[in-house]
């Protein structure tokens, strides 16, 4: 096995949630060995703009511009763009700051110009001399679509603009049954040192991922290098609706909870010291059970937790 | 005849010069009472958005908000999505600022959603509030094509990109051939009490209107009622490079030049009096010459020219 600092890693991730982790592991190990899998169910066209919130956040944070306090966005952003646009009649609901615009434009340009979302993505990252490798989940499209209480609405829209007031019924990733993982995702799972599932919404930010046909396979194949860390802490989302939105779907908004959505392809749970009563429950489910502190408020807390995943080895357990 | 505040004006416009005798029309008359019919041969589509620049220009022009001192664009703008766009190996020798970059994103959104750029064009005048029609030309693509000793370029490539360096040998209306007039073109000139071609560059921004087949036509059927205003005063283009282009074209870059373009469509020609010695030249087209000061450097010298053409009938002569 080599060193910790020279594991290849994969991890699949959310926005904001996986972000800090994703910049604490950026900043412990050589970034050249990590590879990014990131949830696209979140991407949604607006204006004829291609937006890909995820594969945003997470190039933004690691190349270093990202509004830190929002966790999303461009660092001293301005809006004079989207202000027209309101006054154009435009939908305004969702946020697009003028340099974030940009890399709006230049994706849709892309895209009209007969690539693909990964070489979008490639590109955007390169551009922003981000030295980890970052792929879309898949290139075709798959918008993860609510139903609730007030119908069917795109994830954006029940997000951002209904901002998670309706009641989730149950979540559907359009078109997922047909799609394909982007180039190289199959291939970073299977040859990684590590697979790492971040703290991200199990439902609509991992859930995506595992719906794009061959990934979750391609995870239970390798189970015994996949760890996951849990976003639920204490019952609550360590970021974002997933606690509601387990409850409202009948499930558990507890560590146990999500431990029982991925116990088919993970070997090691990571859940924080507030959750170690659940531990045997977990260990029930076959996955070994490590426990870390989860929350990163801090910088340091963003490394340490990434210092931490990195020393295990698939037999470290509690 | 009504009184000449009340009259019926439809104007031939290109961008930053017509845009100065409209300024002078739209405060001295009544601008319900303003159609302006606009040069779309310079439009482009630049990552994907379609730019149309002498219909922003008139737009931002007349609503008060364009950057005076250059002649287009917005007062007071940012350029941040620009600069990015360039970080991702975007072109950027098109100025595009973040205020501007929502019209042109409304606009895209538009045409993608179906509508057509006349009612683009008329939703952004109606948001910005202006009082005057501002039609397009067409709703049929016509880019104008330079033919030049780089090749052929588009009129944008030529003037912002290649900074109007190349030699022109030809210039054409690409598709014009099967084009129509934008609805309410043909109409707007039937009905005017006072056509009023402004002083544009007759080769490339009333050379194309005049391209779209049927509205030359029209124009000579309604012959005693256009006036046109000339460009070229002393030899040099009131602005732009109609003169350097005239003569590479080996045409004249006088006014007698622009008079012999417009002779069989115009009743009264405008001259600056500093062109007095061609006065008998162009009478001898079978135009009447009107001589006014054409130089319009302050809002006063705009306004001025205005309310000396609303009071010109069609008889007025030297």
């Amino acid at each position: 096995m080599p060193p910790a600092k020279k594991l290849k890693i994969t991890a699949l991730a959310g926005g904001v949630g996986a972000s800090k982790l994703l910049l604490g592991l950026y900043e412990v190990m050589d970034p050249g060995l990590l590879t990014i899998i990131v949830n696209t169910g979140d991407d949604i066209a607006l204006h004829g703009l291609k937006i890909s919130p995820d594969l945003d956040i997470v190039t933004y944070t690691l190349a270093g511009v990202v509004d830190s306090a929002k966790g999303w966005g461009i660092r001293g952003e301005t809006f004079h763009a989207l202000k027209r646009l309101a006054g154009y009649g435009r939908a305004n609901w969702f946020n697009l700051g003028d340099r974030d615009l940009a890399t709006h434009i230049h994706r849709t340009g892309m895209l009209a110009e007969g690539k693909t979302l990964s070489q979008a993505a490639d590109s955007i990252r390169t551009a922003l001399r981000v030295k980890s490798r970052i792929l879309p989940m898949s290139d075709d499209p798959i918008p993860t679509m609510i139903d609730s209480n007030e119908g069917s609405l795109h994830f954006q829209e029940y997000l951002v603009k209904r901002r998670t007031e309706p009641v989730v019924r149950g979540i559907r990733f359009a078109g997922a049954e047909s799609a394909r993982p982007a180039p190289g995702v199959l291939e970073a799972i299977r040859d990684a040192d590590r697979v790492i599932i971040c703290p991200s919404n199990p439902l609509i930010s991992i859930g995506p991922i595992l719906a794009v046909p061959g990934i979750r396979e391609q995870l239970r194949t390798h189970k015994e290098k996949v760890f996951a860390v849990c976003p639920i802490v204490g019952g609550k989302s360590l970021k974002g609706p997933s606690d509601k939105m387990l409850v409202q779907l009948g499930l558990k908004p507890a560590a146990l909870g999500v431990a029982k959505l991925y116990a088919d392809f993970t070997s090691i749970f990571v859940i924080d010291p507030a959750d170690k009563s659940q531990s045997a429950a977990i260990s029930a489910l076959g996955m070994k059970v490590v426990i870390l502190p989860t929350v990163m408020k801090t910088r340091a807390q963003k490394r340490k937790l990434a210092r931490a995943l990195l020393s295990l080895s698939p037999s470290s357990a509690l």
